[in-house]
């Protein structure tokens, strides 16, 4: 089982490191919500992870509902990819001081020690995706073998893993 | 207030126009998935349409619970949209018959008639975007006026709009 999990663990590694941009769907009040996150250099390791300010309105609305949505579309490239989990801001000094780059100065003026930087983790229970292989993107769709519990998606518009 | 309404509809359907893939996220037992959509060739007038299959799971999800985020990224333009609203599967033939285009036919082999053919509907309740002059994502955004209720959003990472 652990070869099938590293597997696809770095087939969704192959495929989101492209993305510079995923939408970040929370539920707000009821309404679900997205907005564009900037990924980072973390490579995926069951976990995604973004820099994010804890000044934010999803920083509030992940206490009331952790529940989360993570997408990535490149059209160019016809691939797609949903990734489900749990969102969590978490303060963790030594992975901020790894992975900060003076780049995202940009959205932090005062660099890695600006107050309000904070990362934001989704721990990843599902992810399901929809690949340039694919000649039509309703009918069809990519495949992720299950992880932990081996057993495959359900099948139907396309199939799922749980991690 | 009418000009307003109007006027924000009409950015959006400018902003939204061109895009031709929408990732929809909608809630499965309590999992928030998404799946790319292709994007039709009707004018938005507050709600959104798209074909769809009836024989999906995002169909059973809607009857389940309704809420649904459908978003629109172009990294290369710098704009994101994001909009929220409920859901519902509609077999409106006046309307399959007005927007069927024979491109649709790598999705529905038999055309228009396939007995799967159906729309899906989404009444929009909010939206946001994040359009190309911001300079930077997280810390700026679009700005949306409020049409029908007349009242802005409330500031924070970016404005939103009830419609």
């Amino acid at each position: 089982m652990q070869d099938t999990r590293e597997e696809s663990i770095k087939k969704l590694n192959d495929l989101i490191e492209e993305m510079e941009i995923a939408m970040l769907t929370t539920i707000d009040g009821g309404v679900l919500r997205s907005r564009p996150m900037q990924t980072q250099d973390f490579e995926f390791d069951g976990s995604l992870w973004f820099f994010t300010s804890s000044n934010t309105h999803k920083a509030e609305e992940l206490e009331k509902d952790n529940r989360v949505n993570v997408s990535y579309a490149a059209p160019g490239d016809n691939t797609y990819v949903s990734v489900s989990g749990t969102g969590a801001i978490v303060k963790d000094r030594a992975k901020i001081d790894e992975h900060w780059s003076d780049i995202y100065k940009a959205w932090f003026p005062k660099g890695k020690d600006s107050p309000d930087l904070v990362l934001l983790k989704v721990a990843v229970e599902q992810a399901e995706y929809w690949d340039s292989s694919s000649n039509t993107i309703v009918q069809v769709a990519g495949f992720l073998k299950a992880l932990v519990t081996g057993e495959r998606g359900g099948g139907g518009e396309n199939e799922k893993i749980n991690l």
